[in-house]
């Protein structure tokens, strides 16, 4: 699988009063660098196929902090697949400033498409997708 | 009109790297009285009727600030309908700290349906919605 | 220690476009309730001492989700300690909307006070915290 | 004054169940454009200066949408100074995704530094940061 990395700087509105990112922040960051994985491999991670919407809903997610990140800080975040399964997908995530170690994310989605109940059913990981993703 | 009164805290991660809340919030808190608002006279903002999708789209939103909020102050939002137009809603929010003026906030959300082609159409308010945003 | 459970109801903002609560913002309610417990105990998550900051930075946080929730559900937070350490808080969160499980957290935040450098030294947690943690 | 424009991608956790932009977002996106804008001309919005706090809080903001914008929308956000009075900062931007106008949001910010109450005392713009604003 090719290296994955993304940029992201800390935005003012990132900051909470102790004067760092605030922790649920790392969950957004995971997020955009997941999507741009996926837009790199011509996935997404929520799409309408023939009227029904299909999407990768988190089933856990996970974040471990080494060092706080203030405004301004340009964050890399390095994406790998950790295991796709046959419904779902493990990434993890590493969290870099320049050298330094920020912090380690996990995230594990299922591939669902809803129901006409409104209810999430999931789905087996397509091959071609699992192609896209192994790529 | 009944006068109509919400009270939301401010949390620690509504605060910025300034020590106080951060100017975006405000709007959250805007939003979280409207909605209550609108509860309070059986109405929301997003709903389906007969699989279709109504709701109130916001085409404008203004907030002046006139004295910062911290972390665990508990806001007074009181709702108040300024017109309600042929097919749109102007509110204005006062939000106070006790007997201290905080800020003064303005929405104006336009009835709308979605079409079949993804685009939103408005609507003029009915009689019987009129009749209980007047309560 | 006495049972601890908040409650919160999810706002149209919570929501993303696949019609539910977005996963961060699990971490939001996870702080309101942690924040709600600590101030039931006269505490809180970030002060100012003789002019030196202290709080709780996190260190790690997870969560699990077994059913999606939807704008205006009334989500139930019980707060839970799973364990005291010498200088770090562990935290279990088990969130149901009535009879139904939606998800469990976990939070372990460290206890710290700022240097004068501007990074972050951990604490042991006093005698009189950990009673008034415990009560 | 050369034309600056900075562009942002929506995200996934920026939408809202009715399947667009959450309209606080483009708050976010102000402030984005804003600090890139402060950024291009050696300028940020909140610093430390001698061991005080300075920055640019809003004292006022807008915005007037025109068209809803979608997840992985790329938007161009152009930053306009309307008015550098005394003390204060007057902001346009221009949302646009291609050719489509999208919204236009306005903010009005003022010069301060904290007080040793803690409080913020506005200041008078200095001639050399009056110069780089207006480069």
């Amino acid at each position: 699988m090719t290296r994955f990395v993304t940029t992201r700087r800390v935005e003012f509105g990132d900051t909470d009063m102790a004067g760092i990112m605030h922790f649920s922040n790392f969950f957004r960051f995971m997020e955009v660098a997941e999507t741009a994985f996926l837009r790199s491999r011509n996935l997404t991670v929520s799409w309408n196929e023939d009227g029904v919407h299909h999407g990768f809903p988190r089933v856990s997610v996970a974040c471990d902090f080494k060092q706080p990140v203030r405004f301004e800080d340009l964050i890399e975040i390095e994406v790998m697949i950790e295991k796709i399964g046959r419904k779902s997908l493990s990434y993890r995530f590493d969290f870099r400033r320049g050298e330094t170690e920020i912090a380690t994310g996990r995230l594990t989605s299922v591939y669902c498409r809803s129901t006409t109940h409104g209810t999430m059913e999931s789905l087996e990981i397509p091959p071609a997708m699992r192609s896209q993703l192994e790529a």
